[in-house]
């Protein structure tokens, strides 16, 4: 039967196959946990996605959010799947026990997850938000704010955003405007303005609690003069009942591409004077505050992005096998018509989907186990390794996920024809809605820049060759799988290339000549990264699947280790020679974006 | 101060620098026309946009069409512009003055059409479609259909539309199911459903003539069984006035990703058993007539595509220019806030953009040109050559115009930023009207199977080799000009190993074992043989405008000639090195995609 949202046999595949995740759930720390209590919460939010969270997705996009009088209003239709989200305690399904979370491995937490942002990630969003703000509680908040919040954000009872975006300060962090004054009981006054709130007001939750960027009165100037601020929509008693309103209001929602159902609001912090906040750890650091969320925010939207392209290839590769049209290429005028899967250019197009698909999925995973390995790891070494592995790979996951589950998604429209274009299928909006991850949470460019300027020569420079030598390990693996050396071979020069790239992008970005065109190349350089890594990610999916061929596995099974070994065949042989010549042009380094000058862009 | 839309200077540097238009003028056809009156037409034309069209943009997006009781109606923003399209006769700008039409050349009224369509596809098309109809009355109509409806359809007084896809029948348009029986007195009883129909119904025009292709009871199967038949909304009496309304009803309209005021209906044809249309031409020969259409249909859609990504780029270029956020790369903390075109990532997203938009500008002139010429040259010899040319270049116009122009609205969001997002900016409508160029009028994929299935091959490749041998002339050219040496040897050996993969591709498609693997690249293939277009196109442009820099040209003529030059130079070293990778790619020919079984793509 047609699968929805995402491959089930693929996901099994990643997790006990490629990654052999059960070594992890042997931890101390996932005690309660083993492979069969995981499957069967896949499972279960599996289910829960599709019959509950995937009808309000267009439900939701058609009616968009509402704002009248201060107050957003929902669609009506995500209410039973947020009180269904809160029941099951979904939301806090990967947040650790000690914070009234499941405590359950990152990649589970993951998997559900990605399962109800590809259902509707609007509806999800409203019920999982808070999460970020008690975490950055829990690390920097005093006893009584961690008393006060953490419990009632993390179950999803109240709800957490992160006011940061000013109408002049949305990448440039440090030119935020919004003023706190200190008042003689040790709270602030805050005053200011700040839009592109996602879920800044909305009618899910009985309080809100506002994490806000500002600027203490007297302060230095840029990010070095910022604190951070608890702002409740209503103020919290020591009883923990609920108080008086505070004058943090929404005067507005955006009117968007996508994500219409996320409510993107404008929000006036004490229009009235009133807007009182508690600070959140110290005066001035509240950067370093921040930060804490921003690992976490990368692979979010990373996931977002792929749980919007693995819900498009399935919708389109299911369509594309009953849409009957044409007779089969170098058939005759009168053979009969055949579905278009078996047409040559729709089977590259399914295909190319499927690679990044599968890769993206993989990658993700990695990413996850480097980020659970960096705490959980035997040693501190190898903590240590995982810890940069992390870093260097989290504005990839975000910008490279972005980008191309993005051009995934536009080509799921592509499969449909007609159809696709038309809102009697999700594939459009699964587009829309995917557009935002490239510009959210630090724009595709920003991703680039922290590549390119502090992640590519982390611990000079020795984190990035720790990568190229992990790749190396699957290189190596797979050299030995029959059928598999030339594919290797491949993928091993493409990792000699990109070290050979890397070195000049490095030594480039550092020299007062060249610094800048190497920058106007950063982003076609972590696309070539993100390229190589879903090369790594086939081959390795590949040297797992391969030996199964032809043993006693399932029919089924053997279907889907021929994909397995198919996709990766593909990706090397079409798309791996293209990422070469793109790799020559960075290495070129032109400078010519650099020189032109202004006036000569045009359009004056 | 900042322009909208197109580029004015662009435009004159295209037409009287690149292509020295003012030679085609001196044809005995185009005698009322000179340079002074095609400036002043373009004037007028782009005036009448930006004033009166580019306000409807948004707001018809926004309110739609609205189909109530099988009528439809376009947004009331509409009826001033539609108006005055009609009063000016701008619809039949290009149309012959036999026909009622200006008789101005096409470059001309296509560069008006731009406008149009840039400011408001939706609203022009209701104004300009019936010259499609009319073109195939005017040539395989009888004297007296050509008396009743083509001076009306090409006044704009009636629409026109083309009534071709079903259901079951979209790119396979042989599967059609719609049935035609003669009548006693000559005519025919049409019996069917048609969909996805262009401005099928709507309020602007007084009647509506659709070109309808059904299938005459007891004709040939497939596409041999074909033909076409004029069906009015209402019939239209001896002395021209309008008689009874006939039975053919629009039955709905599509809620789409975009192109949202344009009404995409679905309509059936003799619902009460009383559908009378006239035989347009002869008997199974629809198709014939239909073809005719193709070529226009092909051009349209990529001045479609290319109209939205010249806005695009007319407005992100000048946002980057207004747009204060962050210092510039490399300066200390302190340093003030600069406009993002300062910022490298930005200009090179900005000069991407422009390449592909100078690029395909030239390129539609160039395949106008040769339009214009396969009836205007001198000799046989150089119709044919410019016939051939024209051929050859449309499937690439229409696919590669649509997806290159689609990508460049795509990055026009992302150089707006967040407020590219929302719906306060045009770029976002732009990307989601731009999506439907790559699927109507035949999908890129079909139009990749038309260039290596019919195109290359054509006179034994001949046209072909007269393509390269028209990019060796403007190679050779560019390698006189100081400081172009090197960019035009790098477009020589793109030139030649074009040449190569081509010759290859052509056997691989020939060839029993091959054919399905070549078509899985055909797209690809395309794709390059555009990319390779782009580079032609902006050496070419170099060529031009590098002599003249240093010049006594004034200062502004200096920047715009610098543009081309650093645009060529830009394109040359950052673009086509990647071109050469996919070269490899397609040469390569890889059979997974054909290899690989249907239960492998997964999702099962």
């Amino acid at each position: 039967m047609a699968q929805q949202l995402i491959d089930r046999r693929d996901i099994d595949f990643v997790l006990w196959e490629q990654f052999d995740y059960e070594k992890l759930l042997k931890k101390d720390a996932f005690k309660e946990f083993n492979k069969k209590t995981c499957d069967m919460i896949i499972n279960e939010a599996r289910a829960l996605a599709i019959k509950e969270l995937l009808p309000t997705m267009a439900e939701g996009d058609k009616e968009g959010v509402k704002y009248e009088n201060g107050k957003v209003t929902v669609p009506e239709c995500f209410k039973r799947p947020h009180e269904l989200l809160l029941e099951g305690e979904w939301g806090c399904l990967g947040v650790p026990e000690e914070m009234g979370g499941q405590g359950a491995p990152s990649f589970i937490a993951s998997i559900a997850s990605e399962h109800f942002m590809a259902a509707s990630w609007a509806c999800n969003s409203y019920a999982s938000m808070g999460n970020g703000t008690a975490a950055m509680i829990q690390l920097y908040g005093t006893e009584k704010q961690k008393k006060k919040y953490v419990n009632r954000l993390v179950s999803g009872e109240w709800g957490g955003t992160m006011l940061l975006t000013e109408a002049s300060a949305g990448s440039d962090v440090g030119a935020l405007e919004t003023t706190a004054k200190k008042n003689p009981d040790g709270t602030y006054t805050l005053s200011g303005n700040k839009i592109f709130i996602t879920n800044g007001d909305h009618n899910l939750c009985k309080n809100i609690i506002h994490p806000v960027l500002a600027r203490i009165e007297g302060a230095p100037q840029g990010i070095k003069g910022v604190s951070i601020f608890l702002v409740p929509n209503y103020f919290v008693n020591d009883n923990g009942a609920l108080g008086e309103r505070n004058d943090i209001i929404c005067t507005g929602v955006e009117h968007k591409h996508g994500i219409k159902a996320s409510a993107t609001c404008t929000m006036a912090l004490g229009s009235k004077g009133k807007c009182i906040g508690e600070l959140l750890g110290e005066e001035n650091k509240g950067m370093r505050v921040m930060f804490t969320m921003v690992n976490g925010a990368r692979m979010h939207t990373g996931l977002q992005a792929l749980a919007y392209a693995s819900a498009s290839y399935m919708l389109a590769v299911n369509y594309a096998r009953e849409r009957i049209q044409f007779r089969e290429l170098g058939q005759p005028n009168e053979a009969p018509p055949v579905a278009i899967i078996n047409h040559p250019d729709v089977r590259r197009n399914l295909l190319w989907m499927k690679s990044y698909v599968d890769g993206m999925h993989s990658f993700f995973q990695y990413a996850e186990k480097c980020q659970e390995m960096a705490h959980l790891a035997d040693s501190d070494e190898d903590k240590e390794l995982y810890s940069g592995q992390f870093e260097l790979l989290t504005p990839i996951i975000k910008s490279f996920l972005a980008d191309r589950g993005y051009e995934v998604c536009v080509q799921g429209i592509q499969v449909f024809g007609g159809a696709g274009y038309t809102q009697d299928y999700l594939v459009e909006q699964y587009a829309r809605d995917c557009k935002i991850a490239s510009i959210y949470e630090g724009t595709s460019g920003i991703q680039a820049m922290d590549l390119l300027g502090r992640k590519l020569g982390m611990k000079e420079g020795k984190v990035f060759t720790t990568f190229l030598s992990e790749i190396g390990k699957t290189v190596e693996q797979a050299k030995k799988v029959k059928g598999l050396e030339e594919m290797a071979s491949a993928v091993e020069k493409l990792a000699n290339r990109l070290g050979e790239i890397s070195m000049k992008m490095g030594s480039n970005a550092m020299s007062p000549n060249t610094f800048k065109a190497a920058f106007s190349h950063s982003l076609p350089f972590l696309n070539v990264m993100g390229d190589m890594i879903i090369a790594w990610m086939l081959l390795w999916r590949a040297a797992v699947a391969a030996p199964k061929l032809g043993s006693s596995a399932s029919k089924k099974d053997q279907s889907f280790y021929e994909g397995q070994v198919k996709t990766a065949q593909f990706y090397i042989e079409t798309v791996v020679p293209t990422i070469f010549g793109r790799m020559d042009s960075i290495e070129k380094c032109s400078s010519a974006a650099i020189d032109i000058s202004e006036d000569a862009f045009g359009g004056l």
